[in-house]
C-alpha cells in the first residue's frame, strides 16, 4: 500500500492554496504525457495502470499522515497547514474520472497515457505518484520489448533484483519486464504479488560451498534432479561444462535430464559455441545454454551475429534500470478547468521549445487502421469532436478507455498474462510496419486551432 | 515492511538444497563488496545500513509466503519445496552476526561494506535484498555528494520523485540523497518516514489554473505569504520575474518577504543573471533564485563557470536515478564456511579478470591516519590478524563495526542528520586530500598469501 503522502510537497501547498481560495473542487483535466521516445526508439509501451488502480483504490490520508503534516512549519515557524484543511484531507477520497491507454498498448510522444478529470485538488495531489508509477513501468516495459525482440525467438528471464533501484525499483521492474515480454523473473516476491513465473539456477556460492565443482554439481543434481541447471564458470568455464556433462550422465542413469548450463563470464558467445559442441558430442543435445552478465539488446544482437549458441537469456541490471536511458520524461499538465459558471476554460503552458508547449483541452486519441496496419493517430479534443480524416482507412479505435468514473473503478483489468500477450502482438506488428520510421501522429485541426488561439492570447 | 520473499528464486532452491544435505546450519561468512567506483570517481559513501536493519528486524516468512512457495512446481510438475522445508522456513529468524561500515563513511572497491556471518542458509537467503538495498543507497549517496560538492556552498534540494524508479526508488533515493548532503526533499512520504526536511515551491499548473500569471502570483502570495517562492517560467521568464517583483512589493506592504523565484527552463545561467539584476534593482536583494531542470554536477559546474546567480539548486531525475551510472556493481561472495569439524575453510571464486577473483577469509578493514589524513586502508583476515604496516601513522581504526550479534541488534544507529554531517565532513576532507588520485588500498600480506595458495590449489 502506497501512502498519499507519496507526493511532492508543493502539491500539498498548492492544494492548501486552492482550498483557501475556494477553488479546490473546481473540475479540472490533467493529461499525463511523455515527450521523448526512450532508447532512441520510436514508441513506448503503456504500462503501470494496474499499479495506479491499486494506489487509487487505497488513496486515503491516515491519521499519522495528518499528524505529520500538522507538524510542518514554515521558515517563520508558522504551521503550513491549518487544521480545517487537514480535516478536509482526512475525508478526501478520489471522486474523479480516469481514462487511460490500456497496458500493453503502443503509444507515442504527446499522447496522453492517462487523462485525469477530477476536482482540482485531487488531480494536483495525485500528480507525483501517477508520474512516478507510469514513467518507470512504461520505461521498463519498453526496454523489455527491445531486449526480447533482440533475443527472439529465445526466451528472456529477468534477473535484476540485486542491482535494481531499491526494493520497489525491483518489483515494478519485474512486473513491467514481464509485460514487455520476459517469460519469468528471479524475484520471488514479484512472482507472488504479480503472478509472474519465477525461475533460477544456482549461484557461485553453491559451488564454492563444496570442496570442488564436481562435488557441488553432484550435490545439486541430487537435491534438484528434476530442475538441474548448472552454473559452469566458477573456476574455469570449459572444465565446468565437462563437469556438468559428467553430472548429466549420472542424472540420466536416474531417469532425469540435465536441463541446462549457465555461462556468466568471459567471451560468452565463443564459450557457448564450445559448450554446445561438448554437450552435443556427449549426447546432451537438448540441454539448454543460458547466458547472463550485463545483457541488453545490443549485446544480445552482437552475440547472435557472432553465431552464439545461447538458448535462454538472463537480463538483469541493464534491463531493470534501463541503464542507457534510466528515466522516461513524463509530465502531467493542467489542460482544462471549469470557471465559476461551470464552463470549461482551456489551459496551456508556453515554452521557447515548441515540443514543451502543452496541449489545451480534453483529449482522446483515435488510431486509424488500414488492413490491420495502424496508419495514423490523431489527438483530438472531445468537446470539439474530431475532424474528418483525409486518409483512407478501414476502421479506427479510441485509445483512452474509461478506468474510473466518479471515483469508482469501472474497468476490469486484463490478467498480466493477457497484457503480455497483447504487448508481444503489438510490438511484433509495429516493429515490422515501422522498423525505424516516425509513426504518423497529428493534432486534430480543431484542437490545433484552439491551441494557436490560446498561444496568441498568451503572447499578447 | 519488506517480505523475505524479496530474494532471487535460486536463493530458495539453494537453501532447500543445503537443507536437504544437512549443510544449512553450517556457519558461513559472506562479504558484500563493490568492484568499480561509480561516476568515474574514486570513492563511494556507504549507505543503506539503516534500511537493512529495518529489514532484518522484521525478517520472517509469513503464512502467505509459505503458501506461495508451496504452490511452485518444477517443469515436471513436482513441488519445488517439501513441506518439511517450508516448516523450517516458518520458524526461521536471523540468528547471525553482521558487521558493517557505518553509513556516511568513505569506502573503496574490494572493501566489504558488510560482513555477514550466519548459518549458510540465512546468509544465502539474505543476499539479494542486502545487495538491492546497499547497492542503490550507496550509489545515490555517492551521487549526491558529487552534486552537492559542485553546488557548494549553495544548498541542494532533491526533487526526484516523479521520475524515480518506482515508489521506493524515490523513497530510498530521498534518504540517500539527504545522507549525501542534500538539505531537503520534495517527497513528503520520505520526509515523514526518514525525518528529512521537506521543501517545495509551486508548479506550472498553479499559474495556468488562474486567468493570468499576475493573478496566479497574487493568489499564491495571499495563501502562502510567509513561504512565497514563485515559479516564473510558465509563459515568459523575464516577464515572470517582473510579475514576481510586483507581487513581492505587495507582500512587503503586508509585512512579508518574497523568499524566492524558481527558474525551470531556457538558458538558466543567463536568465539568473538577468533576474538577479531585476530583483536587486527593485530592492529584492535577499530574494533567492532557485534553479531546476535536469541538473547534475556537470551542469551545475558549467553554470557556475558562466557566472550564474543561482542560490539554491533543485536536483531531480539525474540525481535520484544516478542517470550517468544507474547501478552500483555490488556483489556478495561466500568467503568462509565451517567444515563438519567446525574448522573454517576459506573460499574463493576464480575469474579470468583478476579484479573478479574474490577474497577468501573473514575480513576487517583498517584505516591508517597521519595527522588526521587517511593514508592507507588494509583489508585483513581477522583469524590471521594484521601484519605490521610499513608506513608511519598516528592512529588507525577498524571500519567494520558490529551491528547484529547472534541475531540481536547491538548497534545504536546515529540519526540521519548525524550521518549526513559525517558524510559532509568525510567528503570535504577526502576530496581535498585525494582530488582525483586512487586512494592507497592493500590486501594484508597474510591474506594475500592465503589467497594465492587457494588460487594455486584451485588451478591445479
Amino acid at each position: 500500500m502506497i501512502s498519499p503522502l507519496l507526493t511532492d510537497f508543493y502539491q500539498l501547498t498548492m492544494a492548501c492554496g486552492y482550498w483557501k481560495l475556494g477553488l479546490h473542487e473546481r473540475e479540472a483535466v490533467f493529461h499525463l504525457i511523455y515527450r521523448k521516445h526512450p532508447f532512441k526508439g520510436n514508441y513506448a509501451i503503456a504500462c503501470g495502470l494496474g499499479s495506479v488502480i491499486e494506489f487509487l483504490n487505497q488513496w486515503k490520508f491516515e491519521k499519522s499522515d495528518l499528524d505529520y503534516l500538522r507538524s510542518l512549519r514554515t521558515p517563520e515557524g508558522i504551521a503550513f497547514f491549518p487544521d480545517e484543511f487537514l480535516d478536509y484531507l482526512q475525508n478526501l477520497r478520489f471522486t474523479g474520472d480516469i481514462d487511460a491507454i490500456p497496458e500493453g498498448t503502443i503509444a507515442f510522444t504527446q499522447e496522453p497515457l492517462m487523462r485525469i478529470k477530477a476536482p482540482l485538488i485531487q488531480g494536483q495531489l495525485l500528480e507525483s505518484a501517477l508520474l512516478n508509477i507510469i514513467n518507470f513501468q512504461t520505461l521498463i516495459a519498453t526496454k523489455a520489448t527491445r531486449v526480447c525482440k533482440a533475443a527472439s525467438p529465445d526466451p528472456v528471464f529477468e534477473f535484476g533484483l540485486r542491482r535494481a533501484q531499491g526494493p520497489d525499483g525491483a518489483l515494478s521492474a519485474s512486473r513491467a519486464a514481464y509485460i514487455g515480454g520476459c517469460v519469468a523473473t528471479s524475484n520471488v516476491l514479484a512472482g507472488k504479488l504479480y503472478d509472474i513465473p519465477v525461475r533460477g539456477t544456482h549461484a557461485h556460492s553453491w559451488v564454492t560451498a563444496f570442496p570442488d565443482e564436481r562435488t557441488a554439481f553432484s550435490a545439486y543434481a541430487k537435491v534438484m534432479p528434476s530442475n538441474c541447471t548448472l552454473l559452469v564458470d566458477t573456476f574455469n568455464t570449459i572444465e565446468g561444462v565437462k563437469h556438468a556433462i559428467e553430472t548429466g550422465k549420472k542424472l540420466r542413469q536416474e531417469g532425469h535430464e540435465l536441463l541446462g548450463i549457465r555461462l556468466d563470464s568471459g567471451d560468452i558467445a565463443a564459450l557457448s559455441i564450445n559448450a554446445r559442441q561438448l554437450l552435443d558430442a556427449a549426447g546432451f543435445t537438448k540441454t539448454k545454454i543460458i547466458a547472463s552478465n550485463s545483457l541488453d539488446e545490443y549485446v544480445i544482437q552482437k552475440m547472435k551475429q557472432q553465431g552464439c549458441k545461447i538458448d535462454i537469456w538472463g537480463a538483469g541490471t541493464n534491463l531493470v534500470t534501463a541503464y542507457d536511458h534510466p528515466a522516461l520524461d513524463g509530465v502531467y499538465k493542467l489542460s482544462a478547468l471549469r470557471d465559476d459558471k461551470g464552463k470549461w476554460v482551456y489551459k496551456l503552458k508556453l515554452s521557447e521549445q515548441a515540443a514543451k508547449i502543452s496541449n489545451p483541452g480534453i483529449h482522446q486519441i483515435r488510431r486509424y487502421f488500414s488492413k490491420d496496419k495502424a496508419i495514423l493517430d490523431v489527438i483530438y479534443d472531445i468537446e470539439s469532436g474530431i475532424s474528418d480524416p483525409v486518409i483512407e482507412y478501414d476502421h479506427c479505435m479510441d485509445l483512452l478507455v474509461p478506468i474510473f468514473k466518479n471515483g469508482k473503478i469501472i474497468y476490469s483489468p486484463e490478467s498480466i498474462h493477457q497484457i503480455r500477450e497483447k504487448t508481444l502482438h503489438e510490438v511484433t506488428k509495429f516493429t515490422k510496419d515501422y522498423p525505424e520510421d516516425t509513426y504518423p501522429l497529428e493534432l486534430d485541426k480543431k484542437l490545433q486551432k484552439i491551441k494557436q488561439e490560446l498561444i496568441r492570447l498568451l503572447q499578447t
